[in-house]
Formats: C-alpha cells, sequence, structure tokens
C-alpha cells in the first residue's frame, strides 16, 4: 500500500513488526527524507508573483516608468503612503542569523533559509499576510556574531516592510535585538520565538486555569528555563495579572531570585535580572521545593523525557498545570505527569493533544498589526490575542486536553487579527482607523482569498503533486533507518 | 467613448483640439494619475505565494517542523545547496537607496518601492526571475547616504538571493558600491542603470553599425555625458572591438582626456579617470570638434530636446548613428536628427522607433546567470547578452527604424539565459553544468509559466480589473490638467 498524498495513512504505512520507539523515529525520518527531496524538487518553498493586472503592455507604463513616478514622489512627500501605494503595508521580513535553527543551532548564514521560507508560507496560507526569508551574515571580523550587525541591518531594511519577524536568534543576543529594535523601528518588531510562544502559552495558561477553577493572579507558577520564551512568559503573565510573588523561574544554575550575583554582573542577561528583583521571593532554589504546591509548571527547557521528575508533579497542589514543551521530546511524557496526578498537559508536538504551537498565534497577530498600520506591538496587543486565542476556543467548547484553537480552525485568525488591530488604537499606536469590524472583514477575505489561490494553482497545476515514488523512496529509506 | 482597458485608444480618446505638446503632457498626466489610483487600489503590485503544494495540514510536517530540519542541516554543510534547496535560486534582491529614483531623484528611503517592486513584475513576468524590492536607508549620522553602509547591507543579504540587482543609486557612490560588490560576493551584483543601460545600447549599435555598413572598431564614437551609464557603455565598447583612440566622452565640463586635473584629483570619479587615460588621445574639448565626421553619438545626459546642436548631426559622418536617450525628452527630437542627416535615431521612449530599454535585457540575462549558478557576472556575459539580443533581431529582420529587439518579443529572452550561461561556463563562474540546451528549455517553460501563471491570475478573479471609472477619472483629470 502507498502512502496517500495528504500522508495521513503514514502511520498505517509502516510495518507492524516495528516498536513504537522505532515507528515515532520511521515517521521522523520520513519526513525529514521527503523534505529534502520535495525541496529539491520544486526549488524551494515560496515565489512572488503579480498582486494586480496586465491588461497589454501597456500597463507596464502605469506599473513602472512612466507613471509610477507618481507614486514615488508621493511616497517621497509622505512616507507612510509607502504602506499603501506598494506591497509593503502587507510584507513581513522573516529576520534570522540561522544562529539557532529550530532545533538544529547555528546552521551558518543560508542555513536557516527552508525554515524562514516555511513561516514565509505559515503567514500566507493561514494570516493572508506576504512575507520574505532574509537570512543574515552579521559575522563580524572575529567570526562571531554581533547583534549591533543585525540590529543595523533590520534599522536599513526597515523602510521595504510593515513588519520585522525575528527568528531564530541565539542567545543573548535576541533580546538586545529584539528591545532596541522594538524601540528604534516605526513599524512592529516582533520575535515569534519569545513573544509568539508567550502569547500561545498565556492563551492555553488562561483557558487550563479555567477548566481547573482557578485565577491567574492566585496561581502559584514554576517556570522551568529562563530563556527567551520563559523570561517573555513571565513577563506577559505579570502584566496579565499574575502576582510576582508567586512566580517563580529556573535556569541551568538553579533559581532566578534578587541574590543571583552571577545574574547581577552579567549586563547582557539584564532581562533575567529584572526578574530576579520581582520574583520568587522565597528564593527557591530548586525545583523540588518550589513546585510542592505549584498550581502551574511551565517548561521550556531541554528535551526529556526526564528533566522533570515524576515526583516534582506528584507534589503540586490538585489541579495541576503543566506545560512541557521542549521539541522533540518533552520535560515528561504527558502519559507520566498525568500518572502523577497532572489534571492539564500540554506540549509543543501536534501528536499529543493541547499542542502549544506558534502558529496559530503570528499569523493573524502581524495581520492584525499590518491592517492597523501599526508602529509597534505592544505586550498589550500579544496579552489580547493571547485572550482571543483562548476565547475563541471557550466560545467552541474546550475541554482538559483540548484547552487551545487549532492551526487548522481557520477562523481563529481573522478574529485575532481584529482584536489585534482594536488594542493597537486604543495603544496609540496604529496608523490606521479600520473599525475592529473593518479590520475583521478584511482579514477574513484575506485569508480566504489565500487559501483560494494556493488551491487554484495546485488545481491548474502551476504546483504539481509530488510524485508517488518520491513519497515511497522515503518511507522504505525511513524504515530500512530504524531496522538497521 | 471609454478608454480600453488595455489603454490602447488612449490617444484617441483625447480632445481633437489638443495640440501635440498638450497631448503629450496629457497622456503623461494620466499615466501618472491612473498610476497613483491603480497602486493604492491593488496595495502595490507583488505578493508572495506558493511554488509548493499544500496536499493537507500534513504537509506543513514536511515544509516546516519537523522535515525542514534536513533541509536546514543539509544547507549549514554545504551552503551551496541552499540555490537548489530554497527558493534562493531564482530569487533576485532589487536593491536601492532610493536616492536617484527614476527620474525623481532622491525620493528617501521607501520612495524607491514603486520603482523596485515593478523592476520585480518586470522580472517574474518576462523572465521568469523572483524579486525582492528593498530600499535600503544607507544614511549616516550626518544624513548623507553613506556607500559603504549600503555595501555592508548587500554583503550581509546576500546568502538570501541568487543575484543582487542595484538599481537608482546616486553618483559617485554607485561606482564603490558595484565594483566593491562584485569582488566581495559570491553571487552576481548587477547595476542596471550602468550594466543594463550599457548592454541593450551595444546591442542596437552592433546592428545600427551593420545597417550602416561600418565595423565596430573603425568607428568615431562620441559620448554626451559621463555618468554611470556611458562610462559603462565606453567600457563595453572597448571591451567588444571598439577602438580606445577614437572613442571620446564628454561631461559637463567638456571632454575627458589625459589632461582633466579635476577628475585626476577626485578618488571617487577613479571610473572616469580611467576613460580620460585611455580614450580622446586628441583631447576634444568641446562637442561640436568631436562630433565632426564621427560615425556615432551616445547621449545620455540632460533632457532636450536642444542639448544635442542640429549642426552637431549635421557635421557628423555619412551614415550617422545617433543615440539620444535621456528622459522623457530626448537630447535631440528624431525628426529634428534625421532633418540634419542622421540615418538611425534611437531613443528611450516607447512612442519612437529604436527604443533601447534595459527591460529587453536584465531579465533574460539575470536568468541565464541564475540558471548557471553563477558566482558573477562578467563584462563577456553583458557582451554576449548584447549580441544575443542583436543576433535575436537580425534574424527576424532589421531596418534603420527597427534595430533592436522589443520586450513582447518574448522568446528573445530564453535565447539571452541561455547564452549568458554558456558564457557563464565559459568563463568559469557557473556552478552548475547545465548545458546551453538545458538552460534554454528551463528558462523557456519558467517564462511560459511565469505569464500563464499571471493570466490564470486575472481570469480567476485572484486579480480584478480595475473599476472603469478609475481609468475615466485618470483621464478627466488629465485633460483638465493641459487645458487649464
Amino acid at each position: 500500500m502507498g502512502i496517500d498524498l495528504d500522508l495521513r495513512n503514514l502511520s498505517s504505512c509502516l510495518p507492524a513488526d516495528l516498536t513504537p520507539d522505532q515507528r515515532a523515529r520511521a515517521q521522523t525520518l520520513f519526513l525529514k527524507r521527503l523534505s529534502l527531496s520535495a525541496h529539491a524538487h520544486y526549488g524551494g518553498k515560496m515565489q512572488t508573483v503579480p498582486k494586480c493586472g496586465l491588461w497589454g503592455f501597456g500597463w507596464f507604463n502605469v506599473w513602472y516608468t512612466p507613471g509610477v513616478s507618481a507614486v514615488s514622489t508621493a511616497i517621497r512627500d509622505d512616507n507612510d503612503l509607502s504602506l499603501s501605494l506598494s506591497n509593503r503595508g502587507n510584507l513581513v521580513a522573516v529576520v534570522s542569523d540561522s544562529t539557532r535553527v529550530l532545533g538544529d543551532g547555528d546552521c551558518t548564514p543560508p542555513g536557516g533559509l527552508g525554515v524562514m521560507e516555511g513561516k514565509a508560507m505559515l503567514m500566507k496560507y493561514l494570516g493572508g499576510v506576504d512575507a520574505t526569508a532574509l537570512c543574515v551574515d552579521s559575522r563580524g571580523k572575529d567570526g562571531k556574531n554581533d547583534p549591533a550587525k543585525l540590529i543595523d541591518f533590520v534599522k536599513m531594511v526597515q523602510h521595504s516592510f510593515g513588519a520585522i519577524n525575528l527568528e531564530d536568534i541565539s542567545q543573548p543576543n535576541c533580546f538586545r535585538v529584539l528591545d532596541e529594535l522594538r524601540e528604534a523601528c516605526d513599524i512592529p518588531v516582533w520575535h515569534d520565538d519569545a513573544q509568539g510562544t508567550a502569547c500561545v502559552t498565556l492563551a492555553g495558561l488562561v483557558n487550563a486555569l479555567k477548566l481547573a477553577g482557578k485565577k491567574l493572579g492566585d496561581a502559584r507558577i514554576v517556570l522551568l528555563g529562563a530563556g527567551a520564551s520563559n523570561t517573555t512568559i513571565a513577563r506577559l503573565i505579570m502584566a496579565d495579572g499574575g502576582d510576582p510573588a508567586k512566580l517563580c523561574l529556573f535556569d541551568t544554575k538553579g533559581g532566578l531570585h534578587a541574590g543571583r550575583a552571577d545574574i547581577e554582573a552579567d549586563p547582557r542577561a539584564y532581562r533575567k535580572w529584572e526578574l530576579c528583583r520581582k520574583t520568587n521571593p522565597a528564593r527557591y532554589a530548586t525545583e523540588a521545593e518550589a513546585l510542592k504546591g505549584a498550581d502551574v509548571l511551565i517548561a521550556l527547557s531541554t528535551p526529556g523525557p526526564d528533566t522533570v521528575k515524576r515526583e516534582w508533579i506528584r507534589s503540586m497542589a490538585p489541579g495541576g498545570i503543566v506545560f512541557c514543551c521542549a521539541n522533540p521530546v518533552p520535560e515528561i511524557w504527558p502519559y507520566a505527569a498525568k500518572e502523577e496526578g497532572a489534571f492539564i498537559v500540554a506540549t509543543g508536538r501536534g501528536d499529543f493533544p493541547n499542542q502549544v504551537n506558534n502558529s496559530i498565534c503570528f499569523p493573524g497577530l502581524l495581520k492584525g498589526a499590518l491592517l492597523a498600520r501599526s508602529r509597534k506591538i505592544t505586550d498589550a496587543m500579544a496579552i489580547r490575542c493571547a485572550h482571543s486565542i483562548a476565547e475563541f476556543a471557550e466560545a467552541r467548547g474546550i475541554g482538559a486536553d483540548d484547552i487551545i484553537a487549532k492551526m487548522d480552525e481557520t477562523e481563529v485568525f481573522a478574529i485575532e487579527a481584529a482584536d489585534v488591530a482594536e488594542q493597537a488604537a486604543k495603544d496609540g499606536v496604529a496608523r490606521s482607523s479600520l473599525s475592529r469590524q473593518e479590520v475583521y472583514e478584511r482579514a477574513k477575505a484575506d485569508i480566504a482569498a489565500s487559501r483560494k489561490l494556493v488551491d487554484d494553482l495546485q488545481r491548474l497545476g502551476h504546483v504539481g503533486a509530488p510524485p508517488q515514488a518520491m513519497l515511497d523512496e522515503a518511507l522504505a529509506w525511513a524504515v530500512a533507518q530504524v531496522k538497521s
């Protein structure tokens, strides 16, 4: 039996005699092998095409010289017009220095192109947003990646885009790059690894607490890992009503608190130091202490499955909420956390319940920021987006194994866009005066048009199906690998 | 009577009582007005769409995580694979600092977006090449555009593109930017204002000389204007067999020759100084002297119509060839040059015979360079492209009023691509081993697919026609302007 083009029968195409572990490995190996063949087959994932018409060559006199001169001078006289007279207003730069490429670390400057083009694809299909992958060589003469170079690069290129999506930039550079650019640029600068993850995590947390009958302000929350994601999650939780005194973060050296001289001494760790001063007044030093009676654990640390100990979960308060979001293997297997009494478990994976996935956030959030012609993305906009996602899921019904909207619930993105744009107006960062309803309708129409376009490209053969042999070869190879 | 959507009946829609000058002005004003409305209507000109398929959400596991990891690590281990595993191999960055935007001078950083997006549109439609507009803020702390910043920017972004098209960068920065980047980058860097113009001018000159029965090596050639275009034209003419001793360039201060101490003293004018040393041994100081008995005049200087004097043309050798390519008004009207005995006259405009237009060159040339996976565009490749264009026209028949291929002769681009790729291989700068025929077929198929895609987008309503009222309003406005 061959694999279906939609890959849904993948699991049943694997030999029956594989162990569960072999099945999981074979599945991942298949996806990687197919990815390599398919990327080579299509020559990448995104292309550029006109969004306006050509009704004869005479239209080049309109779109190009001499007509376009009116556009050049109009923008010269009012730079903001570039957002409506060019595609800039719907265009995001996905900027990375490729130093921490999704799961693979430093991949050299062009190494991030596959991921960044993938991000551009998600933006178009889910959010109706155009995007360009810009993998930047920010290495200085000493061969080290220099955050100042990346900052300068984005400042130089900002006038060609409506928003900047920073991605896969290693620590600690990512903090300084985001913070300086948020100040310096007159368009939204978004660091999806940090802010996107924080937004979806907060969305899931909000609904999980509802189900557990607890309030954010009362919850004792332990965060394992103090990287870009968790430090941002902590900031958003506090901004949304979480009690700093009930928060506690851990890095590889223990609990963050006002006594951590090592963090105080490192000026690049200024974000962590802020949290040291605000949180964990009890100065918990170990996870075991901190988790005793805690309501929530948010782990974004080392892949497991033994990073989080069973006994830690067992010691949590009743109705415990566990986010174990390391990839590819969660810090503790969901079944194990449940066995130890956890009420709700979320992971980063699509093959377990409650996937916490940035893709549910950034396409809608960026669409809203773009339609608002926003100058920034404030923390209030990110928090609003989190509630937008949470409320959407609540409205269609939530449960302990279904706390958050999924990527294929396409209606959520236009709602996010509308809420985010409305918040941008409230926060005084919007240039446009579109109403919430206008943004909603525009986003909904753009997203529908995006999907219809992708469907039509396939239907008309502009994008052909991959040869069946490509799928079969990838499967045979993956199976052979795990059996050898 | 309304204007047809294809704009072909524009001329007959103008009131009969307009003078020829009013008609010309009304036509330009109409195109500018329509351009502004149409750009606002469509929100710019280019969008990004997938070039690969989505057969269900399972494919995000192939195009994005976890599958894409295989692409990231493959590129990390061999950077050249980024040209085939991402769209980089078919993607050009159209980079400008917007300091000399087509006809409008310095338009501030975003001011060039209309032109650069237009360039991207031409690349896709004519050459099957994807392109992204990058208008860069290269101003230093003193507010002045710093060529070093632009150079650094391109070096940083080069790993995301298969080629760089520099555009609309003012003098003298453009020379240093091009020369340093041609050396520093491992992908082609092309300055279309200089090299593209030189390539099409050489193509036209080659055929004009054939018709006049003269040889390039024997021709006495006077170049009026010593900007980026004409200095590059002079370089290519010499490289293609022109005799330096028979060449003479003029800038605003007179003839270029070895006695020009002002040019020698300015290190930024190094390209001009090279020409001072090589050409014009007679040290002609005035155009009137130099043009006496000359075979060719190539004017790329101040808009006319009186920049070139009638008596200069009258004094040229029989069979005189005159390129008067200033925009929007040629240095001398073609009819006037003909009255004074010119045999062939070419301009930059589409409404006179013999339009010398970059658009006939860069889409095919860049397609060829990309398919060859070229590291550079050598002067030999540009010269080869000029001959490709000239020979294409010669094969279908040339005449004094038809010396060069036109933009709607779509077959020429695939031929250029094949010739340019072959030359890249000869010059040792190609990474790919495709044969000339393979490049030709690939380019031809890609260009056909591009056009079919644009047609289908319109046919299926993804791109709607503009409202008739938009065309009518633009016309009424333009007519009112010239009558007032």
